[in-house]
């Protein structure tokens, strides 16, 4: 069987590098597809931001599943609109930060979360706090770069999460470091050698794909999120929205 | 000083009951102001009707700052955009469900969260993670009626509130109760008669009324939600969003 | 209604500063009332002292209901005696630490508590453990001056209480400070504006002020603690002491 | 090195049961003396009744430290006083609750606590997060009888704690219980063997004897609680008391 | 790039089915390998069972890795071994309980774990303590027949499984299902069915399956466990055991 | 009644220091048995090391058991096999980690954990977490010294103990140290002048003598581990080992 992947970027925009620059997913077995956003922010950098993808980025998975697919992966590490995707379809929904947490907890005991922004750190001890994964968590480290700059300073950029690398690893004790923004995919490789360098051997989690392999594995386990927990919405008036269900 | 404090109802419609139904704010010092949504559900029973609302909770919140409020109280027990609200604007903003559980834990000890429907069981136990409020959360009731039939079966949900009130005090030994639905308005004293009857005096939180007065309280105590944990978004295109900020 | 709310201060002496000096109350329906101890220390700065000014401070709970007050505020925030009050008396009591540890957890998702001595350290995570608020505990930190030199040395405490704000917001990432010493009566709008000087906007919580207003807040709503969880005391013989209930 | 090991039971009267019906301590290297308090209550079955022994629990623990002895135990489940004492004797202090608590967590993986009434479930509540051990915590039981009738109805209260143990057992998986009143002095073996009887076999903690041999454990390690978690309260003027220090 | 996956089965005997028997891993990228041990348990009920299997799991899994497998399952939930055999090897190594549990927590926010024995019940609760996963455990259940029975009692073994599931579903509110055996190899499809029937659409894991899938996906994503966290042992006599490393 | 306490070195040599150097248990009612390993590793500074000395423990804790010991006692700080062990045999176990933990948490509100390998914290956080002490462990530390090399080494070694001891008191705020190696016996009484030179008074555990006087302790209560929880292993063949039950 043939797994039919669809990743939602939930921003109006094509983000800092397509899957096209950095694509390890051909296998005959597995299909990718990705859809954009027609309404919501340029990048995700706050809850507000966050709150005002999740419309669209429903709308996008219902389309996704009813034009074929098996799973879909909202590309953005707030996991924006994870449970009422979940509600919305009957497709396996992945939120990339909830899957590589809880990867990271398998693979490493403890992990780190580095991202671009330190005003991110409430936000992602709520999803931690929500996934139930406190104990595992070692250290929230941020870069302090917008998302839009990244692609301008991607030295700059690497040097740093090389850093914020190497401090959840010495101090926060971390065993498996999650790049907590999707933007940063591609740079998993250059981090895990500089950290190798130093005589530190532990996972660095590029989100975006292993929450497809993830995905994948899921389907060819027979497994979707639980439809009774994720109940579908009853269906009655909705003002404003153009909702295709 | 008068407080200024301005409710948000996030849905489009009336909802089943409104303060001027049960209004126990008059006091000169306080003034109550009031918005219904322009585009999002008819009422809020899933994290799909939840995501839905908070695009517009958003702007009557920012609307509600710039006409003069204080304090905005958002009218759902989910607290939808509670986050993104705080980080949109200055004034204090206050969830029902986060404020009625932090008080329900310090008059009561644990607290039951008592609400509609079933279904919400993990989206409760999602805000109770993220409040890290679990050792206080007794657990959790529901009548199991959908929000828009409440009005027509109010004798009925009455029972059924007292039944769950009283399998959280005997069962789950909760010393306070939280009515986890905003339709409930008003139930709060035939349920602490029913429990007092039968020898359990706790306190039956009414979340609105409470949320309104601790606003206040905050106010006159010169407080508001930190700026610094809800910073404000950075300016950047919106697309499809008329916000005005 | 008029809200009375009676304060005790449960030490002998009258402490490093009055109400009459800081008093954010005048308003019509608010009378606040006042009471020291007859017996037991002249400063709370161990569980040694807080015991010996427990049993004067139900009496003083006693009486102020017995005088009318609605809500009685225990002024240390130690919360000597909370529960053991709490069953003496049918009138709301507020422990100021628990009330602001609530309030600092609801308004900036992690608190720190800034208090006078190092050796609070235990007791604060005691309570902090009862209140079952761990998850948003960011840190505790004092600026190691005793509760009776605090007067005399008001600079320097302020100088110090800034400094450990500071490294509550950087180093462990609170988003609320609390007072920790009803002592530092009057110290937070010094406090907020230094921090807002370096670009942190969080919540000081004055622990005196909030826990009137809250208590305030609570009887508008109707609500007191649990006589179910804190049950009146059987009546029984008692030797040694007076105790008028 | 003999061991003294002082009891203070921190009521007026000889209690239910005393030292000499059930004395398992009879060594050689161990002296057991003895307190009751002048002034407090006459038994203890609530946070009241706790606060009102404090002050001369502490008391007779300076006067027993005075005296000679190496260790105090304070002889009821509430712990009374346990962290003053620390702080006003630098001789082991042992409150039974906390070691009975930690024996049964090492012994039994989780346990219920069993005791005479259902209002203290939240008392003990608030022991068990002190202490660090909720994960343990399986249940807590009540046989619902009054401490001063425990001597008259002694045949009901060992059935009713039967009873406690098998549903302790059975529905909340205990593996160790502890007696939760030092009243239950020597109900322990009757309930071991009728536990037994139904095929369970789980040690049945009696506190008292219990914290004798533990305080002589330590004591014989060379241990003590630390001073400077527990440090000496400053000498400074204590009005209503005339505590001999 | 094909995964060589090899399935340790840590007991002497077949077990009670084989994986010829349910084989859904066919796949051109991706290859299965077998090994029972040589010395250990006919089956494993305890913890005396699980700790005189992990030795020669351990040099099973030395083999596995020289003999050129990418990825090492362990075939027991208990996951006896696991983090000896990742200090061994540098392959990945996945124990079934560990990633069975981090996925049904992700699929369902709460989980419940189904397995033949009562007397496994603090063995689980150890494993999600260590795993962290505390917060997302529903309840344990038991079907209370021995692994060597099972074969011959599988209707009897399916349907208690699925009364399990129900009690699961229904009273501890689990959103997934975790097959606590591997033993119930087979067995998810019909509890689905039946639940499914019931109302109750929850994912039902199947671990051995899952494990392999989940290993695949971790070795497409270059994944394995740390190296830092599960170093390798030191080179030192080892006497008794011929361990070839 | 004599109590006969069998120690278990699970390794196959000497050990950096044996019983008969410090031997602080001289009693009457005291007798102290020992033994060594036949087949494991020469030191256990791995769960690699650890899985090989299980099965080889589990046999002398039986042999242990057969020839009179009440108690038994493993003799190495990752407790290897204590759960086997308690299934194994009726004689109370005692697994030292475990014993010095709650001892310490007791005596010191929180504990820090002082070993020898920096690469044990993941082994360290696994017990603590298994035995449902995290919100009492301050920290861990590490000299960094092989465990063979301490004997060669033991200035630097203490010097180095102290170090880590003040650390975990000034910055962990631990009030009680556990030496987390059986190879530092002897060495709790320097650092604890070493610590008190400086101002802190914190009880150093050196395991072994404490897990001893435990035991007896427990004997003398007429205490051991649940046999409900840690039941009898089924009796059935066993392939390559030549138990002895």
């Amino acid at each position: 069987m043939k797994s039919i992947i669809h990743i939602v970027t939930p921003i109006v925009t094509r983000g800092v590098r397509t899957l096209d620059d950095v694509d390890p997913f051909r296998r005959p077995d597995l299909e990718i597809r990705h859809s954009l956003l027609d309404s919501g922010p340029v990048s995700i950098e706050s809850e507000f931001d966050e709150a005002l993808s999740v419309p669209d980025t429903i709308q996008k998975a219902i389309d996704a599943e009813r034009d074929g697919a098996n799973a879909i992966v909202i590309d953005c590490m707030g996991d924006p609109g994870l449970n009422a995707c979940r509600e919305a379809v009957s497709a396996l929904v992945i939120g990339p930060s909830q899957a590589s947490m809880h990867m990271a907890a398998l693979l490493g005991h403890k992990f780190s979360f580095i991202t671009v922004l330190e005003r991110l750190r409430p936000m992602i001890a709520n999803l931690v706090a929500q996934y139930g994964l406190a104990q595992s968590y070692a250290s929230f480290e941020a870069v302090d770069v917008p998302v839009l700059d990244i692609e301008n300073n991607l030295d700059e950029v690497q040097n740093s999460l090389i850093e914020c690398g190497l401090r959840a690893v010495r101090e926060a004790h971390a065993g498996a470091l999650v790049l907590g923004c999707t933007g940063f995919l591609g740079c998993a490789d250059a981090m895990s050698s500089a950290l190798s360098a130093q005589g530190y051997r532990v996972p660095v989690i590029d989100p975006i794909p292993l929450s497809v392999h993830l995905a994948d594995a899921l389907l060819k386990s027979g497994m979707s999120h639980s439809k009774t927990i994720y109940a579908s919405p009853a269906s009655k008036p909705l003002v404003g929205y153009d909702m295709q269900m």
